[in-house]
């Protein structure tokens, strides 16, 4: 095998200077066309050149000319995206080797996935970036999306546009983590770079990681994983960023029947799970267990502080809230924080039903409800700073309500909630919950505009913090051995 | 202690032929008066009487009249809400009693859960329901909710008003499990009744098994206990329910930090965990393990017919779901099926890259992409049958994109979805992904509409299965003792 490239040469990928893009220009999605029209709706601004051996069959691109070949392209070309039947993507990938194109994804399928031909034609691909330096994303693969550029290479339709810029880099080895399947504007994640490695002809985790370390618009990276190409250098890479920034990574193929189809989607053996396990522990990596969990860890994450430690603080509207919360702490390794005398003196001048952590409002908004306030929230004003100045606390969830009734005052709630929290040095986030979806989402996005994560699952929310507590231990842990 | 009521006798607080509704008349949430305006916005037509003891303050109520009396109410009165201060409760419960009305609920705080004076109020009322016969149910409770009448007697302030009728009972003893908490509508919950039993100073959990084990609009039971009152009476009637319809039970306080917080807001004391778990699995009862399982699973359970085993099919759109979806089976007790020679060869006839379990139709859709269809899922014609009539598959989950640019062909959607599951004796339900959340939850009613349960989280619907086979199986068993 030749040698591999040095690490950090991903940027290409996510900040071309100029990029082309292969295929057929016809005007459906799944196309060159329709790649280039979702980059231009997510708003990339630098040249991107149409690249179609017969230029006379479609005229001009959105405005651009059709080149016949990449050769005649004269600007700066840094990324090439190839969308072309499967025969004809080897000359396509040498001809960008040949002009010097350091980057080149190949979004077509039929692959190592499809076995036999496929198999050995990828094989010819990754013999060309070993020879040439040009490095080859995919194939089967959507590509590269940066919030910070609008570069997408995304060949599907997609009716996302507003996608919130923000520090969490989410990759995996499938589409499905792409803004075209995930609601990441209605549920403002907040997203750096999505990439997806595809059949990692080349570029594979590893490489990956190791440009997120170094990326400064990264400051967490959620990585789904189903097989590690080469464990040691996957290692490396994950202690090199985690002593950085942290690292979650959804590891599946889990059980037989997963890792059964993982092999027989994408080719992939998977080492046996407790070794994967061992390993990302080792590395410092949080492994999580769902989907659901691989895209809201990373907001606690990415939004707040690192704990300083497990103990965990929860306020709440009511009691039962309050005894899911305790559980969840419990299932997420905190501990229930034991509020301090000085706490506990200050919560009881603030009602005598305010009697330790668990912190219930709920009868305190009761008893007060025939006072005339604007703000039926006021309670909070006095609770939260009690709670976050105890030194016995490290991290606190705050349940909210929402419903259309208060839409309205949500600026009043956001400015509150934000004013009370900002300068804290502890972790804090929501969950929120409520009769009107529309309402709960109008909220969580205010909240996150303003780095308080929000949940819709109070289990998660909670889950979050513990994730959040071992990775403040990992970075506080003195680096021994720093690879 | 006097004799305890005989069961069946809490059809009254869902039943009731008139209401009397206790307490302040003035227009704000948490009054009588709202209590009122809620049941008129539920639908609820059976008359409400308005009782306060100063009429002239008032007028009239929502174009009724004010009593000062319920004395002076001619009409029948099956149930009295009553939600006036906590020393006025024990004369309005007595006068109840005396003009013979079977079902109070005290809506007011302020009794066992405040501790001392409280908990002597309470036990007073305790007192009177056992000398009277008129069954009390909380204090410090929201009540009940029936969706078949629009009855509820709900305090604080509540957007809802579209609420599925179906059949899940959703009970507990916090409000937060009632229709002015939760997205119901939005996330089209199926609902037969709501209910908080609050401190249960006399109608309890076990009370509330026996009415839904009869109520012929609840078909499963989903309940959320702090504490159990008395196990004896709890397991035989959840053994009465559980032989006849699937009981879910969200049991919090597990740790030791949740049994504290719970016994300081309900000054209720609960058994080991332990304990609980071995009852609950002795009664045939589902335990789930979060607020969110508690919500989520009852779907599967009431819109499906209860899978014949634990052997599970997976049709995805990537083969990166597939793999999850195999890792969440194992995770939920399930079995991922081995299809039979024959479906094998159905499947290779469509196309020959399904070649088993998880079935990925993503590359057949992207092969075909160039042919011309109205249904760009049209795979699933042959797909989704080919599975369901494998003698080896039980249950199914498909997976389902949707987004803005497809909300035209919903309707198209769920009338093939419908059309291919409809006969099928197996479980059938979806994982609805996309990128737009009111897209997701558009498709997600109108496919429960049709009795498709599907999920916005691949690992719940998966779970879901599990638990619908455990079901399966208990009521598969032979019944050696029915209590």
């Amino acid at each position: 095998m030749t040698e591999r490239k040095k690490s950090g040469d991903l940027r290409a990928f996510f900040e071309p200077r100029g990029v082309a893009v292969f295929g057929s220009m016809r005007e459906v999605p799944g196309t060159a066309f329709w790649v280039i029209r979702n980059m231009r709706q997510f708003g990339f601004s630098g040249p991107v050149y149409a690249i179609n051996p017969a230029p006379e069959m479609y005229g001009e691109v959105l405005g651009a000319r059709v080149y016949s070949s990449v050769r005649d392209v004269s600007g700066p070309v840094d990324l090439a995206a190839v969308i072309t039947p499967p025969s004809t993507v080897l000359d396509i990938v040498e001809a960008c080797a040949e002009k010097g194109i350091p980057a080149v994804i190949v979004l077509s399928e039929g692959f190592a996935e499809i076995g036999g031909e496929g198999r050995a034609l990828q094989g010819r691909l990754r013999e060309i970036a070993h020879r040439t330096g040009t490095r080859i994303m995919g194939p089967n693969t959507f590509g590269v999306f940066n919030s910070a550029n609008g570069l997408a290479t995304i060949p599907p339709y997609t009716d996302q546009e507003r996608i919130e810029k923000g520090g969490v880099a989410f990759c995996s080895q499938t589409g499905s983590i792409g803004p075209h399947q995930n609601p990441v504007a209605d549920w403002a994640y907040p997203i750096s770079k999505m990439c997806d490695v595809g059949n990692k002809c080349d570029v594979d985790e590893a490489d990956l990681l190791d440009y997120l370390a170094e990326d400064g618009e990264t400051r967490v990276a959620a990585l789904h994983l189903e097989d590690i190409r080469d464990a040691g250098r996957f290692l490396r890479a994950a202690r090199k960023l985690t002593a950085r920034k942290p690292l979650v990574v959804l590891k599946t193929g889990r059980s037989e029947g997963g890792a059964r189809a993982a092999y027989s989607h994408t080719g992939s053996l998977s080492a046996s799970d407790r070794i994967v396990d061992a390993a990302l522990r080792q590395a410092g990596a949080l492994r999580v267990e769902t989907w659901q969990e691989l895209w809201e860890v990373p907001k606690t994450l990415v939004y707040q502080p690192l704990p300083a430690g497990n103990r965990f603080a929860v306020i709440t509207f009511t009691g039962g809230q309050g005894v899911i919360a305790a559980d969840a702490a419990e299932a997420a390794g905190l501990e229930l924080a034991r509020f301090s005398s000085g706490t506990l003196e200050r919560l009881a001048r603030i009602s005598p039903r305010l009697d330790g952590n668990p912190v219930d409002i709920g009868p305190v908004m009761s008893d007060s409800r025939s006072q005339s306030s604007d703000n039926p929230f006021s309670v909070l004003e006095d609770t939260v700073p009690a709670v976050l100045e105890d030194g016995n606390v490290d991290c606190l969830t705050i349940s909210f309500y929402s419903g259309k009734q208060i839409v309205s005052i949500h600026p009043m709630i956001v400015e509150m909630l934000d004013r009370l929290t900002r300068d804290t040095p502890k972790t804090v986030n929501l969950w929120i919950y409520g009769t009107s979806t529309s309402a709960m989402e109008d909220l969580a996005r205010r909240l996150q505009a303003c780095g308080l994560p929000a949940y819709f699952d109070l289990d998660m929310a909670v889950k979050s913090l513990g994730h959040a507590a071992r990775v403040g231990e990992h970075l506080r842990r003195p680096v021994l051995n720093s690879g």
